[in-house]
């Protein structure tokens, strides 16, 4: 089995790709090969990935990748809402443009090649107001550039898969936390930066009220899903290919009560509240809850609660500071 | 004022342009110039109107449709379910592909030109299995191309008003009927056979049972919605600015019934029931009732009954053949 993976130097790609180094296999078949495209090279110590740095917007370097003809492909290739709101251009190349060439790369490779095609949406597809929990069949209204690329996007798998020429699924990706390292463009990047930074030592900035609930999973629960959606009966989702993902619908005051339950008094004191009106009405336009049922019946599985959230990123973070010191030994 | 259609030679393009002509003015603005773009060029008599047949699908053309700086913007042009559903890349090219071209030209016009635009956009965009009624804010699952593409044009109009490029107002429009002429590509296109074809004192195939219902408006209602949609006040819309018109939710045994009793037992015997399995499953996939409460709200407003829409058409078809007759004397 062949796989490609577009977006697999970013954060949640080099997981997944370790992720399938580790089992190597998927499906219940032995992985052969694994491709990695993003923007930058990624570097992977495993025999059977290989690297390439290109642009997804480019349709001919696309094409070049299907013909490889991988059996299943995972889209994670974008930029954030953050930097696709700024720039207006360059969002709708990279997250629309990009998209386009793929599925066309896919259906002009011919009738006798339908690969899975896993993409990641996210739940900025909907906009305020919101029915609560919000479920799959509420529209999408998104409030962002982001959001209405990643709405178009899922009708787009949703056709292209209608008419027999890729077999698609696509998830909505809650917000990701804790990403680790450095906090990156997009707007939710508070909700990581409070665990993530005084965990670290480090004074953490809260720009949005205690109060703001928001939707979350694990950077292992989003690997979990990619997987998940890789191997399941695509079948069973007739034409509705898109899910919104199981997580945890979680106050930020409730993210810092855990944080204070596991790491004590101190770190939590690293939380300076400052507040940013112009994220505050950013934040007030994102969805809250959701009713993740469909997802839940196809077989995903949320996270238990945020204390193991926190606790698998105290994890991860001990690994690699062992793994760092273990590669200077 | 100057105004700009896309589609002006269609059917209903020919009756918005007609109607414009006649009340020379818009939103209390004198109408200075109309231009028709369409595939082919359409036949207007009066010195306002202007006509042009090209490529949509071509931005350099689109570009110079906006060069004009149109005040207002019908965009009608697209290719019919059917075709769409037929040739793929077609579809695409025109409804989307025109679409994007259209906004991009907008945006690139400059910061000071921000024109409204009135997109038609379909019920299409909703696919089975429905809510009913169905909402505004039920999801988008079409289960065509056709609408896939409406649906990813609804995205895009939100998106580029939401950042104030243009000045964006959608009306999906129910299924037209009766629809005067000849029979199009559309697998709709019996709603209209069943009435108008009797009425010439024609045999009509209906290839689906009596109890199936549908969502209709005539073909006046329509360019009502048009000429509402270039005139209401967008702000009240929100971001959400697509909307389902108001239509009538009428089997097709009660149209049947209504043509009975407006023309005639003889009339209504025309009607020749001959089943095809392949439409009536197209046919099982459309949506069947709405609540159009935002667009009613709006102040658009729906055809009174069916016999008002047949009544409607006979009005019509003796007014074209009195002018044909003139046109000969």
């Amino acid at each position: 089995m062949r796989i490609l993976v577009l977006g697999g130097a970013g954060m949640i790609g080099r997981r997944l790709i370790d992720a399938l180094v580790a089992s190597g296999e998927l499906a219940g078949h032995g992985i052969d090969a694994i491709h990695s495209f993003d923007v930058v090279e990624g570097a992977f110590d495993s025999p059977l990935v290989s690297s390439q740095a290109g642009d997804i917007a480019d349709a001919k370097t696309i094409t070049g990748l299907v013909e490889g003809r991988p059996d299943v492909i995972f889209h994670l290739a974008s930029i954030v809402s953050g930097e696709a709101e700024i720039d207006f251009e360059k969002g709708y190349r990279i997250n629309l443009d990009g998209m386009q060439n793929l599925l066309e790369a896919i259906r002009k490779a011919g009738d006798d090649y339908r690969p899975r095609l896993v993409f990641t949406s996210s739940i900025a597809v909907f906009g305020a107001p919101f029915e609560e929990p919000i479920r799959d069949s509420f529209f999408h209204a998104p409030l962002t550039s982001y959001g209405t690329q990643k709405a178009i996007c899922e009708l787009l798998l949703a056709d292209y898969s209608r008419k027999g020429f890729v077999d698609g699924v696509g998830i909505r990706l809650p917000t990701i936390v804790v990403r680790p390292g450095k906090p990156n463009k997009a707007a939710s990047g508070f909700f990581s930066g409070i665990i993530r930074e005084p965990l670290a030592g480090i004074e953490a900035v809260l720009p949005v009220d205690d109060d703001v609930r928001h939707w979350v999973a694990s950077p292992a629960a989003a690997v979990g899903f990619l997987l998940h959606a890789a191997t399941l009966d695509a079948a069973a989702l007739g034409n509705r290919r898109s899910l919104t993902m199981p997580g945890l619908s979680i106050t930020v005051g409730e993210m810092i009560e855990t944080l204070r339950e596991i790491a004590g008094e101190e770190t939590a004191a690293l939380i300076r509240r400052t507040p940013d009106a112009a994220i505050q009405k950013i934040v007030a336009g994102w969805p809250r809850d959701f009713s993740a049922e469909r997802a839940e019946a196809a077989g995903f599985v949320a996270d238990p609660d945020f204390a193991a959230i926190v606790r698998a990123h105290i994890a991860d973070e001990r690994a690699r500071a062992a793994q760092m010191n273990g590669d200077a030994a």
